[in-house]
C-alpha cells in the first residue's frame, strides 16, 4: 500500500469538521493528520474535544489526536488543508495557510467569489482547477518554491443543481434560464444550534439565509469556462444564464431534493426528452476518468421510476458522490422538468473537498 | 337562533366525510343530519363505522346518527349534500343525487372538467356560481321544480394556488405565466392507507398521482370567466395561462407549502413589487362581504417576517379558510415570486365544500 | 363583564412566557398587564422584543406593549405575577416580587424544594394552596399589609403522572412504588435553542437534563398532605412512595406520553382494575367543583381504545388541562399500568400557573 | 474464494425478505440462489415483482432471478432457507419446507412457541441450537437421511431485550423481574401498509398488537436451559422469571430503544453497578468466538456518555448485530435499570436469521 498524503483539517470538531474526518478515515489516498479548531479545544484529545454527531463511530485513528490551534506552523508538512471553519473565522485563516504555501480547500463561503479562485464541484467542473495547476507550474518553472492556493467547494444546493445541467451545457450548448426550488436537509445547517427541532418538526422553513443568493451567482462561476491567459475565469452574465431560486427547509436529516426547470438558449436545436435523458446517463466526469479514490462510478444516476429520486432511498448511492436524477418530463414553460437529489454533507461540502483534493493529487500540485 | 339548514354527508367515514362532520359541529348554518357511507357501515352508529383520525374528538351530536347507504331516498329533507366519496365510487353516486334534485357540493374529482359544472374555490371564483344560480332560477320562472346541481371544489394544491393569483389577475390583467413547486401535507392522501410512515419519515416523495395535471388544468378553469349566455365558463386556453407544477410530499400533518413564480401578460404596465404587496392586503372576497358565516377575514395574509408562511405556524389563520402569502419578491426570470401556504384540508377541501353551501344558501338556491 | 384582574409576566419572550401570553389573551379572569423581560428587551414594543413561535398569532393585545425591566416597581397594580423565568435568573428576580408582597406563580425549579412553597397541580392539590391562604389570612387578620408569596408549578412530566394518582390514593390508599417512563415532546425544552432537529429527526433522546430527578422528588411532595399546623407539608418519605422515572425525549411538538406502573402500599385490598378505571373516570378536582375559569370539564378522561391516548390526537381534550389515561392493565410485577398523556405546556406549564392563579382567587388571596 | 452455501428465501419480496436478500448480497457465507413469493410474483423477475424500499440499492445479482412459488420443489439444492413470510402464510409453507427436509430459519411468530423448535437470538442463546444439532446427529448415527427442522428468530423488541440480560444471568444468576417500556421503529411494522405517517408524524402510538405478549413470553424461552434430554427446553416459569413490557412505537425509522429495569433473584449477592457493567463489557458470544462472518465484534457496546445510546447514532454498530447498552445506574425499585439500543431488522430480524444459519453451518448440520 502506498503511503498516504498527510491532509490537515480546519474547523475540525464543526460539522463540516467532522465529516472530512470520517471521509478520511476511509480514504486511501489521505490521512487526517492534523486537526486544528479554536484556542478553547486546543491541547485536548479531539475525543475530549469533540461533540461527535455523525451517525459513524468517531474513526479511532483520530480519537487521541491533539487537537491544535488553527496556525500553519502546527501543520508543516501537511499535503492539503481542508477547510470547515465557520465563515466567521475563516477569512484570515485561510489566507495565512496559503500565505504559506498551503494548498487550502475550504468549504467556506469567503473566497468563493475572488476571480483568481475556482469554486468546483469536482463532478462538474475540475477543469477550473486548472486556474492553480497553472500557477504552481508557472512557480516551479521559474525555480520558485511551490505557491500556496485555494480551491473553493461550491455551496451545497448549488452542487447538486450543476451536476446535471453541465452535461447538458456540454452537449446541447449554454442553458438561458434556470427555476430551482430546493427542499434541503437540516444536516446542512450545521450543529450549533442548527435548525431547531421545533422549527422542522411538521413544518418547512421557506427561507435559508443568504442560499438564493449563493445558487443565483455560484452556478454562473462554475459552469463558465477558464479564460484565455488560463489563470481566471470568463464568468456568465446575468444575460448568458440567469437562475431563479427558492429556498426550504424540510424535515430530512441527509439530501438535497431540487425541483428544476430549465431552457437553452439555442432555440433552432432543441433536444428531446430523450436526447436529454441519454446526455445525462452517458455523463462520465473527469474525476471518474482518472480514477480518482472517491469519485463516483457514475457522476449521475437516471432514475426512471415515476416517485424517485427520494433522499432516504437514493442519497447513498456511490457513496454520496453521485447525483440521482428522476421525474425528467417536458415543462410547458421552460423546455424540461426534473427533481435532482444530492447528498449535501458528500457532494455539497465536505466529500466535494476531498475529491478535489485527490484531483489535485492527480493533476500533480499537491 | 335561527334554525339550521340540513346537509348530508356522502362518504362520512373517510377523512375528507370526517372533516366535514366536523366542520359542521361548529357550523352556525348547517348541521350534519344523514350521514352516508358504505354498505359495510350502513346501519352501524357512526362512532362504530368510523375510525375517527381528528385532532378534535367526535363531535357528541354524530356520535349516534346511524350511517345510511349514499342513496338519494335516505337524504329528503336535506338542503345540501357534501360529497367526501373517493372518486371510484363518486361518479354514479352523485350523478343520482343531482337527479334527484339535491344541491351536491363534491370534493371528488369526477365531475370538475364537465363544462356545466362550477368549479369553485369559494374566497376566489364564487361569481362562477352564477351558472346554478341562473339555472335554478330560470326552472322557478318557468314554474318547474328546483333541479338538482353539483358544485366541485378544486383539488386542495390549485386551492392555494389561485387564491393570491385571483386579485393579481383582477388589477393587473391577465396572467400569462406560472410555476408552482408544492410541498404538501400527508393529510391531504387520506387514511387507507393514505402515505406510509416509511414513505415520509426522512423523506420527500417527489410525485403525487394526478396532482401536477390538476394543478395545471384547474387553474384555467378557476380563473376564468363566465360564459355570456351564463351557463358554462370561458375556460382560458394554453395561450392564456400556462401552469407548470412540480409536487412533492413532504412530513407535514396539515398545511400546503407552495413556490410560486408568475408572469403578467401585459408587458407595458407590470406592477411594482410593493403594487403586488398592496393588491393581495386589499383584497376581499364576497363570501366574506357577505357575511358567510365561516369565511375568513381576510382571505390572504401577507407576511413580511423573512421565514414565513410557515404550515406549524400559519395553517389555522382564519380557521385554515385565510391564504398566507410571504417572502414576495421580484424574480429574475418571471415578474415575482412568493410562498403561499394553505390549509389542505380545509380552503382546499371540506371547508371550501361548507363555504361554497353558504354562498349558494346567500344566492337563495338551497 | 366584570373587570379582569391583572397579571405580570416574567420572562415574556421566552417559551414559557409566549404561553401565559397565549393564555392570559383567552383568559376571562385575567389580563396580560405588564410584560417583563431582561434589559435587552426592555423598552421595546412586545411584538418587537419576542420571536413569536406559538401556532396561534400573537394576540394584537399584547404586541404594542413596551416590555419592562423584571424589577416589581414596574409592576405595581398587578393582582398576580406568572414568572416564566429560566432558573439561571428566576431566584433573586421571584424573591424581589415576593419582598415586594406579590403573589408568584413560577414555573421555574427554584423555590420548589422550599418547605413553606406550595408545589402545585391545580387538578390535583390545590388544597395545599391553604398553606399561603392562612399565610394571608393572618396578616390580615393581625391588621398587616398581604404578604407577598410564592406559588411553584411542577416540572411538566411530573404533572402528568400524579394526575392520576391523585384520585387512586385518595380512593384506595398510598401508592407504595411507581415507575414511569416518559417519550417526552421538545417544546419542553424551550427554545434556545431547544432540542436541535438534527437530535430529534428519525431519533430518540434517552435523557433530559435532572428530570428524573425531578420526577422522582416532586410526586412526594404533591401527593403529601399540609402538616397539622398549616403552614407547610408532610413530605412522603422514600419508605412511603418511591418513584423510578426514565426520561426520553421524541419527535413530539406537544404532549407527554408516560408509561406507568404502579404498587398500592396496602396489600389487603387491593382494588379490581374495574374500581381503578371507576375511580378515575369519577375523579373531579377542586378547580372544576369552584368553577373555575380554565378548569377541565374532566381533569381525567379514561380511554378505552386499544391504542390511545397519543399526542396529536388527545393532547388538546379540554383546552389541554386534561389528562388522558389509557390502556389500563394489570401489572405482573407491580398493581396495574397505563399509558397517561398529559400536555406539557398547559396543565404541565403555563396553564397550571393560571388555574392556580384562578384558585387562588377563588380563595380570596389575590 | 471458498463456493458459497445456497439459501432459499420465503416471502422474498415483503420487507424481511428484502433485507434478507440485502445481507445475503453482502454475506460471504451464503447466496441467495431461490426467492420465492405468492403465485401473484411468481414468474416474474424480482425486480419486476418488488418494490423495493431499502436505503441500499437491490442487488444486481437478484433483480433479474425469477421469482418462484414458495414449494420445497422449487428449492432443491438450497442448504438453508429463510422465511420473511407473514404469519398468515408461514405456518403450512414452513412446514412443507421441513417435512421435505430442509433448515429453515423463520422470522414469523408462528412455531415459536413449540417446544421442540429452538428460539434464538444468535448472540444471546446459540446453544438452544444444540437441539437440532442433536437431532441431525442422531439421524445420520442412524443412517437416516439428514432430517428438515425449523429454528425461530425471536420478536424484534425481545432481541434488544434479552442480548443484556443473558450475562448478567450467567454472571450473577437469575433474574426474578423485567420492567420494560419499548420506543420502536416503523420498519418494524413492514410495508403494506406499515405504520401510517398520519400516525407517526407528531406523535407516539402506545400500542403493537401483540408485542407485550411476545416479549413478556418469549424471554423466558430464550433466557432458559435446554433440557437433560436435549431435545427440548426447561422454559421458565412465571415464578422465575416475569417481564412486564409497555410497547410504543416512535416515529424512528430503524432502531428500537428500550428503558429496561431488572431484579436479580439471588438477593445476598446483588452485584455492583461496576461489576454489571464489567459483566456487560465483558461479554463474548458464542457466534463471536467461532469466528461466524456476521458476528459482531462485541454483541455488546456499554456507552457512558450521559445521553446515549440513540437510535440514528447508535444502530449500526458492527453492521446492526451488536446492542447498545447505556445508562446503566441503580434503580430505587428494581436493582438497577438502563437503556437498550437494537437495530430491529438486523439483530431484531433478518440479521439474526442469517447470522443463525452461519452458527448451524459451523456446527455442521446445513
Amino acid at each position: 500500500m502506498p503511503i498516504k498524503m498527510k491532509a490537515g483539517v480546519l474547523g475540525a470538531t464543526g460539522s463540516v469538521g467532522q465529516r472530512f474526518i470520517l471521509l478520511l478515515s476511509e480514504n486511501e489516498q489521505f490521512d487526517a493528520a492534523v486537526l486544528g479548531a479554536s484556542s478553547r479545544s486546543a491541547g485536548k484529545k479531539y475525543q475530549d474535544a469533540v461533540v461527535w454527531k455523525q451517525t459513524s463511530l468517531l474513526p479511532g485513528e483520530s480519537k487521541d489526536l491533539i487537537v491544535q490551534e488553527c496556525k500553519p506552523e502546527f501543520f508543516i508538512g501537511c499535503n492539503v488543508i481542508f477547510s470547515g471553519l465557520d465563515a466567521e473565522y475563516a477569512g484570515p485563516i485561510e489566507k495565512s495557510f496559503v500565505d504559506a504555501g498551503f494548498a487550502v480547500v475550504s468549504n467556506a463561503k469567503n473566497y468563493r467569489r475572488v476571480p483568481s479562485v475556482p469554486l468546483v464541484v469536482p463532478t462538474v467542473n475540475s477543469e477550473h482547477l486548472e486556474v492553480v495547476v497553472n500557477r504552481v507550474k508557472q512557480a516551479r518553472s521559474q525555480g520558485l518554491s511551490k505557491p500556496g492556493f485555494e480551491v473553493c467547494i461550491s455551496n451545497c444546493s448549488t452542487a447538486g443543481l450543476v451536476v446535471p445541467l453541465k452535461p447538458l451545457q456540454d452537449k446541447f450548448g449554454p442553458i438561458r434560464f434556470v427555476a430551482v426550488t430546493t427542499m434541503q436537509a437540516i444536516s446542512g445547517a450545521g450543529f450549533s444550534p442548527g435548525t431547531p427541532g421545533i422549527d422542522i418538526l411538521d413544518n418547512v422553513v421557506p427561507y435559508i439565509s443568504g442560499e438564493e443568493d449563493k445558487m443565483e451567482w455560484e452556478a454562473k462561476k462554475i459552469l463558465c469556462s477558464v479564460n484565455g491567459t488560463g489563470d481566471g475565469f470568463d464568468l456568465l452574465s446575468d444575460d448568458q444564464l440567469t437562475v431563479s431560486a427558492q429556498c426550504n427547509r424540510v424535515a430530512v436529516s441527509d439530501g438535497h431534493t431540487e425541483c428544476v426547470s430549465w431552457k437553452f438558449t439555442n432555440r433552432d436545436k432543441v433536444p428531446s426528452l430523450e436526447e436529454v435523458k441519454q446526455c445525462l446517463k452517458d455523463y462520465s466526469c473527469e474525476a471518474t476518468e482518472l480514477g480518482c479514490p472517491s469519485a463516483p462510478k457514475h457522476a449521475i444516476y437516471v432514475l426512471d421510476e415515476p416517485d424517485r429520486p427520494q433522499p432516504r432511498l437514493d442519497r447513498n448511492r456511490d457513496r454520496g458522490y453521485a447525483v440521482s436524477v428522476g421525474r425528467l418530463r417536458e415543462d410547458p414553460i421552460f423546455d424540461f422538468k426534473m427533481t435532482v437529489l444530492s447528498h449535501n454533507t458528500i457532494i455539497g461540502a465536505a466529500g466535494s473537498g476531498i475529491l478535489i483534493a485527490e484531483l489535485l493529487a492527480k493533476k500533480g500540485v499537491l
